[in-house]
């Protein structure tokens, strides 16, 4: 993540193509959406109204889901004794080396230091052992929205940055059983949402033992392709078996009146997400949002040279709007605004609404409404087409129906057209010798954490996950490893990632 | 805040009384009803999901009258450079004594420390002068929800952490009028929420120059009286005139074509609004709180000593619980919880609903059930009535109208009984003469910083505020200052503050 400022000479609204520098693409739309800006230490971001409007309806999605499920939220500190990273072995080695360390408080130095979180599970399960006496008090099913902080040495805007917002699911379960259900509960909590909502497909899987959470039991994943055909971790559930309560001595009475550790899950998802919807839908235009999580779901372009036709054009405009913004569509009351814009052309406009992602665009002009009707743009497909102003309402609510929809569709199709079954090393190696991905390759691999450090060494391609579904039912099928022709149970999913 | 545990000899919905303690009746408040807890690090707590709920309730009320007055949210970054808070002369003066300052990240020490944010002016400054060229630019908008770091020696769970949750507004304008209307709609806006949700009655004032915001050009106040006779700064609006713009080099080309600095605002308040809540409201049995932003509004404990009784009682608890979900009262569905918990005794239950601040219970037991009733008891007055079941939702809607109306009229008129007006030092001296609070003392000050620290010096009171509104006509009439005799131009309010 670069502080290079975007070069100035294209127009406002101009980025550069994602065949030509997809990175540069990515960094300039984000730039030029307004979504996010750098902020002054490296490595972090100022997640701009247009961007945060996007978490917020993500935020609310989950949440409500959150507690359709069950689950309440609270609140933890953010600064964590250095000592208790030090109680959970796994857990320390994994985040120490990226930890942001506070050695001073109010003017003088601290006796122990402290560290900003970077996820809470030991400040949690410390709490936790005060608060879980008996079986009675599970399961304790808690969830937090929080900022986390993580020492990154190449950041990225919203994909890697030093500090992001996330929501950190952190639950207690009597036995083994009902924490691996809570982990995959939620797991389908999150490919819902981002299916459902974001349009972005995932693969659900489980990590292996050298990608798994540092001081889990096993690691789920959703994993996302993005259109430079590499992957995104897009967010993961732990099952963190009894570690947790072991390191912070977190035992219940059960109903015999036995005492057991309890067992335990954790769960996050971050901003992180919002980098991946811009990866998987965003165009050389700027944005595309699926309608459920775009703050802008119309943008209405009312138009005219002189203050006369403007009254009328903008007149019109407000009308509309008051109709949609009393109209639902899904969960929501449709989200509007008006471009009254004087001082810029038509063109400027369109080409404004395109980059920041508005999924329609209502274009109203002297003449369209001389014939009563206005022109309906569609962002994702760029079609256009004029609609009697008596049925622009459900003329708007079928298309962002159809947007929402198809914009997963397509999105699917992109991933199944580059999946692919790879089954020598020579093909294999072949396949991820260049820049860039090589999107999602199905390979077998014989199981041990050698293997898989030695593929990732010679081809940077890493194992994003044992798909919980096969693609194809042979690909569960036992097969021989693509690197050292041992024996190997099923494919799994190959990949660069980000 | 001390980390002591709560003495182990009282049941556990029992509490010190506030006549006995009424700090100890305030921390035990907090950790029996689970709103609080202490936290590893001295000085933070961790707020958990009762305490939160409240939390959410108040933040979702605010956000929207944030989003209704034209304003959106944002998120800067939690570490700030350090030479950032130097460039505002006053600002740094106040704030630099209470940060937690990072020195090390990725186990490097680091060239230039950060500190954790105590407030954002000065990051959200340095963005503001990249997104301000014109007055078109203007007025920008901005909130952020968000949580700061202020080192403190003397704390109290919810009035004064070390961390904390707040939202802090900071707003761009063209001309020093334009803010100051802007500074004065969101005091407004928070004295709406304080008194229309959380029945808290609010002064709103001026601060003295000694009391203002370190940077400010003034700033004005939202000021409680608490049932022990102190007072508690509910939160701030801040005119910042162009302190910030001319320290981070903000200008604007106006209408004209000059460039001039912008105007500022900041305006904020925090998770100190839910001990306030608790000081105003809450008695010797736990938590009272107004309905519109109670976490359960109906506590539904259904009763039978054998199981085909609880059979039919819990049958009807759902049967009430369900219409009730369905019901609205004032912006929201009722929310209601069942107590199921089949080893606890109805006593035991109706008192642990008193200390959770359950506006309304309702006792279903197999007798009423025979009468087809029901029992409701309010919370505030502890007034229990007989209800015929088919009537139910329509009593039930109408006593969280009286309780949500009668909590705010109940405090108003306390706080009126403990306004007194004092003229003579002999009398001021008095009145202060004692351990606690001592009501709003009602006096002229001569204005000058001097006096205001010779009284808070000799008495521990302190000017909290220069109310906007008289409480009597004659209180803005000039008179003598009640500690040199020099002349006054109205009463201010003197009292010992959290």
């Amino acid at each position: 993540m670069s502080n290079s400022t975007v070069k100035n000479t294209k127009k406002h609204y101009e980025i550069t193509k994602q065949s030509e520098d997809f990175n540069e693409w990515f960094n300039e739309l984000i730039i030029k959406a307004e979504l996010a800006d750098y902020a002054p230490v490296r490595g972090c971001m100022i997640i701009r109204p247009r961007g945060y409007a996007i978490w917020e309806n993500i935020r609310d999605a989950l949440d409500a889901k959150f507690k359709e499920t069950g689950h309440v939220n609270a609140y933890f500190p953010l600064l964590i004794p250095e000592s208790f990273l030090k109680k959970e072995a796994e857990h320390v080695e994994g985040f120490a080396p990226h930890c942001a360390v506070v050695t001073h408080g109010g003017g003088k130095e601290l006796e122990e230091p402290l560290v900003v979180r970077p996820t809470s599970e030991t400040v949690i399960w410390n709490a936790y052992k005060n608060w879980i006496n008996s079986y009675r008090d599970l399961p304790l099913l808690i969830n937090q929205w929080a900022n986390v902080v993580r020492w990154e040495m190449r950041t990225k805007l919203f994909l890697r940055t030093m500090e992001f917002l996330w929501q950190e699911g952190h639950t207690a379960h009597a036995t083994f059983e009902e924490a691996e259900e809570e982990s995959m509960k939620m797991l389908r909590v999150y490919e819902n949402i981002c299916e459902e909502w974001m349009a972005v497909p995932v693969v659900c899987g489980q990590k292996t033992e050298h990608e798994k959470f540092a001081g889990a039991h096993h690691t789920y994943t959703i994993e996302v392709m993005t259109q430079d055909l590499k992957a995104i971790q897009n967010g993961t559930s732990h099952h963190l078996g009894q570690s947790f309560a072991k390191a912070f001595d977190v035992k219940f009475q059960n109903e015999k009146g036995d005492l057991e550790y309890v067992y335990a899950t954790s769960w996050g998802v971050t901003t992180r997400m919002i980098g991946a919807l811009i990866m998987v839908h965003s165009d050389d235009k700027g944005l595309v949002l699926p309608p459920r999580i775009s703050p802008t779901q119309v943008a209405i372009v009312p138009m005219g040279r002189d203050e006369a036709t403007r009254e009328k054009t903008y007149a019109e405009a407000e009308r509309v709007a008051t109709l949609l913004k009393d109209t639902k569509w899904r969960d929501a009351n449709i989200r509007v605004e008006i471009d009254k814009r004087e001082k810029e052309t038509p063109g400027f406009k369109f080409n404004d609404w395109e980059l920041k992602g508005a999924c329609l665009r209502v274009e109203i002009g002297p003449k369209d409404l001389e014939s009563s009707s206005c022109i309906l743009a569609r962002r994702d497909t760029y079609e256009k087409k004029t609609v009697a102003l008596e049925n622009v309402v459900d003329e708007i609510t079928n298309s962002l129906e159809d947007m929402q929809v198809g914009l997963l569709a397509k999105a699917k199709q992109f991933r199944l057209d580059n999946i692919k079954r790879v089954d020598t090393w020579e093909e294999f190696e072949k396949t991820f010798d260049k820049e860039g991905g090589a999107g999602f390759i199905l390979a077998h691999w014989d199981g041990t954490t050698e293997t898989e450090k030695k593929i990732a060494e010679l081809t940077k391609a890493t194992i994003r996950c044992i798909p919980l579904e096969p693609f194809h039912p042979d690909d569960v099928k036992p097969g021989k490893c693509v690197y050292t022709g041992n024996e190997s149970k099923q494919r799994v999913i190959f990949a660069k990632a980000y």
